[in-house]
């Protein structure tokens, strides 16, 4: 490929579909070198074709084998993929406390798989930042889907969740006083749930718990046919499955898959929810109205973190005065931080 | 009391503990209403004498209940005790998905108790503002205790509770998994731990795990012997009980206290390891350098929001035409940034 003169090298690398390009890039935008805004913003014209997965969920739940299978199953359909694996207790970050990026063992030779781990960062937003600047690397670099992989439902993590298209929420049976603690965030952002561990005990009364917590909100209708057949081949307990995704008003009810990720069985299903969660969210008026709003929501996130940033770079030393004054109580925090406001402005 | 011309009417019925004046102001503060700041700028120089305890952990570990319980053993040592719930399960805080505010029925009658609860909100950064401003708020009015009771660890909680001198986690047995889940969090705000329900089965169990994340990464000391009878009277089962809060190094080990909330036993215990860590904050070395770190890192996070606020105030059409922009990928989010955060510079 041919690029304009200026165009960063690395940009040219990720485009050119280098892997050590990409790697670069990622840890480029992680650490926030310097120049690391002219990388991105030579990347960004080549972003927006991907399709960006959510998937979270406790630790236990299976995340990272549903993940595992998931790349397999796509994979599988010639697609490219990327996974940022944002969990610090996962398999594919195992090294991301230390800063190092991990493949998985068999998908390690494949050079349309790639895979970067985030360390959890201190600095709020932080986090989520670099995760939505990886994400749009791999997006350059060419994958056709790039999987977010989170832990929990912090508010990093939803903030994470919010910039993907579509977001899966795994749960095992058992976790109950787990999905209790997350209700309220996990409602928010689950678009299709997948009980995976399904041949285990109290596989039923998870399904149960989530069709209530669903049913709460919404309706529900018979799911299309098209995956029916999928869940049928998991459905060993007789258990009203009769959950669907596109309401006859537009809106979407979050389906639920039984799977056992361990066996790959069942993760077709969650595949093909997944491929019809992305179908509502880029047709139906409710999915592209919410698409619009998480775009701009994503980009106020973004603005308020330049705007810290250059604050920060501007300010540092009134801003250890200020501090030094508020400690010793020679000022209050309310006047110091109106006085570094000015401050900023007239920089 | 006489008060200089000027001071905000609002400012002079929390100082004249007022109990109607103390609601408005946490409402004025919790809302946001113009002139907040006036408010707050009049109230910080009445602050700064509250003891500020978090109460953090998991829904059904027994947070409420505990917090109850302190509540009632600091209002016998006379104390004014204020409580700001910050847990949208807890029934402190039952209708504060409304808005409103609830006492608990028992300390309704006591003018020497204020409980307020604020509502979870959606803006990053936003709970955790409210509730140091509310918690000032009560800090002027004159508590000598301001318990923060929070839910989970996530960034919000973690950002809330970093601003309390003192954090107690409430866990309770058979919640192994949610421990581990929030293994990291939890181990960098617990001060002390509180095993709750400590008369059911796993409790040794939920003590071991404790103990194995403290050790970890610190060394065990025996406790004060101060403490070794509160200890004893919840030590149903022999087990290792020998964690201890000051070091010989000057840091703090996390001491780990059994009680049975409901039937007010232990609860003395949690309450003396309480003070024995507001001691050490308050002596040590070790302690004040934290407590100075922290001061730095809520002023900081003042800052961002305040910067944040004055910005969307003063760019809202900018920031408009610019999310317009980007959403037609017109231009890339990068470059809008930089162009917004000029403009706030010039504006």
């Amino acid at each position: 490929m041919n690029y304009p003169t200026g165009v960063h090298p690395i940009a040219r690398k990720v485009l050119d579909r280098d892997p050590r390009g990409v790697a670069r890039a990622c840890r480029f935008v992680d650490d926030r070198l310097d120049g690391y805004v002219d990388l991105m913003k030579d990347l960004f014209p080549h972003t927006g074709k991907a399709w960006i997965v959510g998937v979270t969920g406790n630790p236990g739940a299976g995340k990272s084998t549903l993940t595992d299978r998931l790349v397999e199953l796509w994979r599988k359909e010639g697609r490219r993929v990327g996974v940022v694996a944002v969990d610090p207790t996962s398999p594919f970050s195992g090294g991301a406390i230390l800063g190092d990026r991990i493949r998985m063992q068999r998908h390690f030779e494949d050079p349309d798989v790639f895979i970067r781990s985030l360390a959890t960062r201190g600095a709020l937003g932080g986090l989520s930042r670099s995760a939505v600047d990886v994400v749009r690397v791999l997006d350059a670099w060419g994958a056709d889907v790039v999987i977010v992989e989170t832990v929990g439902v912090g508010q990093d993590e939803l903030e994470i969740t919010r910039s993907a298209h579509s977001t899966l929420v795994v749960v095992a049976p058992g976790l109950g006083d787990d999905i209790q603690a997350a209700k309220a965030g996990i409602m928010e952002i689950a678009d299709v749930f997948a009980v995976n561990k399904a041949d285990r005990e109290g596989a039923d009364a998870t399904v149960r718990d989530l069709e209530l917590m669903i049913a709460l909100g919404r309706k529900i209708l018979e799911p299309p046919p098209s995956t029916k057949a999928d869940c049928h081949s998991m459905a060993a307990a007789p258990v009203r499955r009769d959950v669907a995704g596109h309401e006859a008003d537009g809106s979407w009810t979050t389906p639920i898959c039984r799977c056992v990720a361990t066996h790959n069985d069942g993760v077709d299903g969650v595949g093909k929810w997944l491929e019809e969660h992305r179908r509502w969210a880029s047709q139906s008026s409710a999915g592209m109205k919410r698409h619009g709003q998480r775009v701009r929501d994503q980009f106020e996130t973004e603005m308020r973190d330049a705007l810290v940033e250059a604050a920060l770079r501007a300010l540092r030393p009134q801003i250890d005065a200020a501090v030094a004054d508020v400690s010793a109580r020679k000022a209050d925090p309310y006047s110091a931080c109106e006085a570094l406001v000015e401050a900023f402005r007239r920089s």
